[in-house]
Parts: structure tokens; sequence; C-alpha cells
């Protein structure tokens, strides 16, 4: 990696508004008492807790939020498992189709690396590649079926297909049925629990293995205990919290740990503030809102547009004179899985000062 | 860097159908195609060319553009500057207001390193920052006033107002004034030359110098000659190209020198396919589409949604069965500047063989 990055990172002890902008900053605090809420909560519900990494892809907060109480980590891709594993995590399901040129060979590798790996499958196209890839391995791979129960991604289209894809699964020597997962759609309605019971009796039914029933999601994350056959939940967001989660009703602004640091950098007219964070710190992601982030001291101020590296902000809602030339903005992302991917490092803070500089470990790690 | 990413890199000679995907991949003889052809452009119509790297953030193009005629090139960032500098780029402009914590010792000390280094500014407020900054510089920092000739981002309002700052950057003993600039719309009806050509005109007639007339963008690349009162033109999409530039009209699909790799994942519905690249590898930017990216062997697939890893195609309008699971597409992504920024490598390929896996030398570097 350039130095040219990490010869400009703030010392520990700098005040949080001596930092150089853009930047996404993390409360401390505020991580600790989401990791806890959350675990709190999956307890009090006997539910197992395993949260997704895409979050923040930093190995140490993987080890705080196993160390709450969560039973392993959940994955995207090889490549982040594998950087996970390489800081010591133990447990971690990829809850991805593993398919293309060159995945096979290190998904074999870190199966007899850790203790429990599992990945899911939807398709007899992913089944017959993971069969042949597994077929002579020292040790089998756990397969879930992944189920579509509303959410319109990947899945099995029914109960019954995801029996006829299990019975598949358990049929190859080198995998080993875990059970079923689903990525469920935002308002459950009660089909997500329909599909995954009426599933996993079907396997039950058939003498099938199904000790694993996973489901996931952040924005519904304190309705998890409404999906009873769920054995473990799976959740991301909850950990940093974004200006989505505000508004899904799961958290307060003050649960909000991440923040993008921006200066002001220009202010061509009454109306209109440019900063110094564009579709690069704050990117593109809408989330259904129509502007690109929560302006911590300035709610009415609206940011309207981003470019690469600037973001206008509309201020015609703003009484008086609104942020000047220098000020810098805490901004509340509309979404912080994708803000972490776009930071080689974030910054942490406690009590207003930096408290760590942390490398974002698994940010672009693609295949 | 972690050694995971670059461990399954993909060797010389690999054929592009076995690159692990997602991956973004650049075609080396269109890349030399589109250089040249906007170089030739520039070189017809009189016009210094200085094209903006923010699209390929790699050292080697901008050797590659400067060889072929250009006369230094374009930054947004002091960071990416840095970048640049360390490979023995030696004339800089950074189109952007430099202000915040941390960033003017780096720029003086960046300012000392290379032959030719300009910022911009649009307020006092800027320039009295740059200009307490080098008041004892051994080396003045140019500086051009940036005007807001309809682009709607930074800039002062009227050629009067650029006037003005003119005199405050003339005034700084630290400072060189160095001209104008513009970040000019899309399409300029006139109103851009009439804001330069009069704003030159009173700044001369002030008896203030304006060697430099900097106009800008590449949609409207092969419209720069539109702009008489421009001594020279910025332009960064253009190397790479894609979904938006064939839109403007600036180039054909055969010109897109950029694709993101993705592979079928998953085909859960007869109308619906998943491949493996979500908003971590496209980017969500939509820039006025409606979907998420061009997919090369089926134009009539639409990306119509993305999540971080997966992209979900709606294959309503293809005949036929549509892609299969285990197919790599070659997508155009609507904005290559931003793909360019979650990889950090890019993979070269000519005649169907990778040739070069070369690190994104500037990627992430924000400050």
């Amino acid at each position: 990696m350039s130095t040219i990055e990490t010869d400009f990172l703030p010392a520990v002890g700098t005040p949080l508004d001596a930092v150089s902008t853009p930047r996404a900053v993390i409360d401390e605090a505020r991580v600790e008492r989401n990791v806890q809420r959350v675990q709190d909560y999956m307890d009090a519900h006997g539910l197992r807790f395993r949260p997704h990494i895409k979050t923040h892809k930093i190995p140490a907060l993987a080890h705080q939020q196993l160390e709450a109480g969560a039973v392993g980590i959940t994955c995207q891709k090889v490549s982040e498992a594998e950087a996970f594993a390489s800081e010591g995590v133990e447990d971690i399901l990829i809850t991805f189709n593993i398919l293309g040129p060159g995945k096979h060979e290190p998904l074999r590798r870190l199966n007899e690396r850790v203790a429990r790996l599992t990945v899911v499958a939807d398709s007899r196209a992913t089944v017959e590649a993971l069969g042949a890839a597994f077929r002579d391995a020292v040790k089998p791979l756990t397969v879930l079926v992944e189920c579509d129960t509303g959410g319109g991604r990947c899945g099995v289209q029914a109960p019954a297909d995801a029996l006829d894809l299990a019975r598949r699964i358990a049929a190859e020597p080198g995998l080993r049925l875990g059970g079923i997962m689903t990525f469920p759609p935002g308002d459950a309605h009660g089909s997500v629990e329909r599909f995954l019971s009426d599933a996993r009796a079907m396997l039950e039914t058939a003498g099938l293995p199904c000790p694993v029933v996973s489901n996931g999601g952040t924005p519904g994350v304190f309705q998890a205990h409404l999906v009873p056959s769920a054995t473990e939940h799976r959740a991301g967001t909850y950990i940093y919290n974004d200006r989505s989660m505000v508004r899904a009703g799961a958290c307060g602004w003050d649960d909000c740990a991440m923040h993008v640091l921006a200066t002001v950098v220009s202010r061509p007219t009454r109306e209109r503030a440019v900063i110094d964070a564009g579709s690069k710190a704050l990117t593109s992601d809408l989330l259904g809102f129509r502007d690109y982030g929560h302006v911590e001291d300035w709610p009415e101020a609206r940011i309207a547009s981003l470019s690469e590296e600037h973001g206008v902000l509309d201020l015609s809602a703003v009484t008086g004179e609104g942020p000047a030339i220098g000020d810098v903005l805490r901004i509340v992302p509309n979404h912080t899985c994708v803000v972490s991917n776009l930071f080689d490092h974030v910054v942490f803070h406690r009590d207003g000062r930096v408290t760590q500089v942390v490398p974002v470990a698994a940010r672009g790690l693609v295949w």
C-alpha cells in the first residue's frame, strides 16, 4: 500500500475536529452499545446470532461481536472469509452461491483451515460444482439451501424445491447438508416463517437433517423472534447503524456510530454549500431517500447531489446563514456498509479524540 | 496490503474468461485508441489537453496520456497529486478548493517538488487560507479562479466576482494568479464562453494576468472547440468510456475499454438472473439511467437492482432462455470512474488474454 494514505492519518489523541476530511469516523462507545443491545435481544429470544462482517470488514470488530456472544460470522465472499480466518475466526457462513473461475480451490483450503465453514446453494449447478470440487476433500463442506422467502434475490422458489435440492446436497459425498437459509424481504407478513417451517418439515419428513435455519437482515433485527423456525439470525448494519436504520425505526441518531466528516469548501450562493465528500466518500446509495445523508448539525440541509469529490448541499430550508466555509460537518450516511468499502482506514474515537486508526482489512476483497 | 487480494490475481497470459469475477478489466487497444483520438482532436483545434486522472488513478496511464501530447494532468485531491508526483508527473492542476485540517502543509511540500502545481479557489476564505500557508514559501503557488458557468457546483457567480477574487490572489505574496477555470454544465448554450471571455477581458483590463483559461468535461469533449476562450481542456472518462458516454454520443460500445466481468450465480426464475457483481463492483451511480449497466451479450437484460455483492437482472425482455448459471457476462458500467475507485487492482487484456495486473495507485486517497 502507498504510504501517501498512511503518512497523513491522524495520530492517537488528535481531536476529532483536526482530522483531515473526508474521513469515516467511528464512535467506539456507540459500537459497544450497539453490539451489546442486539446480542442481548438475541439472547433473550434464544436465537443464535451470526453478525455479517460486510458492514465493518474489520477482524477486531468481529472478535468484539464474538466475545459478546455471537456464534460465528457471516461473509459474502471467499476472500472476505479468508481475511477473517487469518485473524482467528473459526465459524464462518458465506451466504453466497460460490461459482466461477478460481473460487473452489481456495474454498477447499479454507474449509480445512477453520473449524466450521458453511456456504449456501440454490441450484443444481452450484451443488454439482461444489460436489465435484469437494469429492475427494479430506473434510466435507457444509451447505445450506438458500430459499427465496420474498426477498426476490437468490433462492429456491418453494419448500418442495428446497427439499429437492437438499436431497442433491445429501447425495454428494463431499458435501454435508446443514439446513436452510434465507435473506428475507424487509416486511415478512408471516411468509418467511411459513416458507421456512414448511421446508424444514419436508426435510425432516424425508429423513434429512435441518439443524440450521438461518434468517437475516438488520432493518428487522428486533423482529427476528417473529420467525420462530429460525435457529440463528444474521445482521450487519446494526454495529454502526445509519440513516436507513433510523428511518426503519431500528435505532436513533445517537446510535449511529459512523459519521463521514466533511469540510465545507465553497459557499457559491446563499442556498448552496459544497463539501469535500462526494460519491467516493458517501457513495451514491439512496436506499429510497432522495438525498445522500443526514447532516447532523444542519438537519434542514439536503445533500442534494454528489459528484465524485464534491457534495452539493441545498440550504433553502435552513434558517439563517447556514454552515460557513471551513466548517467541518458530521454526516450520517444513508448506508454505512458501502462507505466502509471506500476507505482503506477508518478512525475510531471516544470523548472527542482519536483512539485508533484501523485498516479496513477486507475492503475491496472481491472474489 | 493483504496478500489475500494479490494471491488470487490472474497471471499474465490467462484467458479473459478464466479471470475470477467480479473484476474490472481494461482493453489495452481501446485505451490506446481513446487516448489518441481525443489528443488528435485537441491538437487539431489548438487546445492544450490536461486529462483528469480520477478515471484511472494509474500513473502509467497518465504517462501514456502525456506521451500522446497532454500538457499535464488534473487531480481532485492533494493525495492523488502526491501519488502522481511520486511517479514523475511534473505539471499538475488540482481543481479543488483546498481547505480543512492537514491539507496545506503537504500542498506546500508538493509545490516545491513538482515543476508546475496549480490549484483553484472560489472564495476569499480559500484564498486567505492559501495565502497564509504560502506567505513564507520558497516558491509561490499558482491559483486559478474557479467560475460557475452554469454547472451549479463550486465557482464565483459572475465575471465581476472573478475579477474581485483575482485581485485578492494577486495581492497575496505567496500566491501567483494563473487565470480562470470552470467545470461547465453538460450543455453550454454559449453561456460558458460568454462567462469566460467576459472574465478574462475584465482581468486583462485590470492589468491582471490570465494565461490559463481551463475548461473541462468529457461528455462534451468533442465540443471543446466551441469555447474559443479556453486555452486548455480537461477530461477524464474518455480514456475508458462508459455507458453514459455512449448515451452522450461521445463514443460507441466498441470504444468502451472497461468492463466488469461477472458470473451468473443464480437463476431463481425464468425472468430473474443473479450475478456476483453488486454495488461494491458496479457502484450505485445511475447518472440518469434506471438500471446499473449494459450487459454486452444480453442487451435486453436489465440490471434492475443491486445489493452489495449481488446484481439482480430482469430478463423479461430477453427472448429465449437467457444467460445460464456459470456464464460470465461483460458489463459496461454506467460510470467508469467510480468503478476504478472500488478495485485495488485492474486487469489489462489484449487479444483475449491478460497482459498486466495493475494496482490502482490512487484508489481511496481521500484527503
